[in-house]
């Protein structure tokens, strides 16, 4: 019998890990094989099953990047602290109207001035599926947290 | 007749935007279709032709990942000014042992201990094609400086 697997403990390190950033690098992949990054304001709240949601407008550049490649990376730095994350993951679209609801915030209003009624509103759903974090300048090796045995289950 | 392209200006605004980072995420594709960062400290010169330079192990997963995969991006962040750098490049790598010896750079000490004479010491040379920024927090639509007109000379 296999033992089930508790998403607490990797779920509760990804929280720490991502306290106190607002902004991350969200990076795609284009149909031509260049890869696109730009910064993305994060949804404060980190669903139990170790998603991560997005804002965008379902007619930008990055929806069909990641129509056609699921694969996305996600990270976070601060220099002043010499502290990295990089978050492998599988993103998709919703538009889904109670998620877009309960989701929102009001820090969204300035890239969606007409809020939760803008009519191209989209979420990013990123399911994360490992994270490589650096905390100190002088490790080239990373820590890592792996969620893919719980994407399996 | 086509007008020549003079590479200074593109490159000077670079050196502009990137003076004062030491460090940028690099992402490569993994054979499996993942997107991998880490953290990289950069060479602080910048060549004429738009080319940045850092320093890695030819044994390390990356070189793996560019020797299958040329296009990488390389980003940088200062969350507390709020700028973001997102730079498309092509990626190769290089023993050349003249250009490891003027590239070298006391501060890579803490990540080669044995400096120069690291056995596997290599550089990832990453043509700049396409650069991306964003300068204030309010603006999802990045400035662009386009390098892709020069690597076709």
């Amino acid at each position: 019998m296999t033992q089930s697997l508790d998403t607490k403990p990797q779920t509760q390190e990804l929280r720490r890990l991502l306290a106190g950033f607002e902004c991350a690098m969200l990076t795609t992949v284009d149909d031509d094989g260049t890869l696109h990054s730009r910064p993305m304001s994060i949804c404060n709240e980190i669903d139990n099953d170790a998603t991560l949601w997005f804002f965008t407008l379902d007619n930008s550049h990055k929806v069909v990047d990641i129509e056609h490649h699921q694969q996305v990376n996600i990270s976070f730095s601060e220099p002043n602290q010499q502290r990295y994350i990089s978050i492998l993951g599988t993103a998709q679209l919703t538009k889904d109207r109670n998620k877009l609801q309960g989701k929102w915030q009001h820090k969204f209003q300035t890239w969606f001035p007409k809020g939760i009624n803008e009519p191209n509103l989209a979420l990013l759903k990123v399911k994360v599926n490992k994270v490589d974090y650096w905390e100190s300048s002088s490790s080239s090796s990373p820590q890592t947290i792996s969620f893919l045995e719980l994407s399996h289950r």
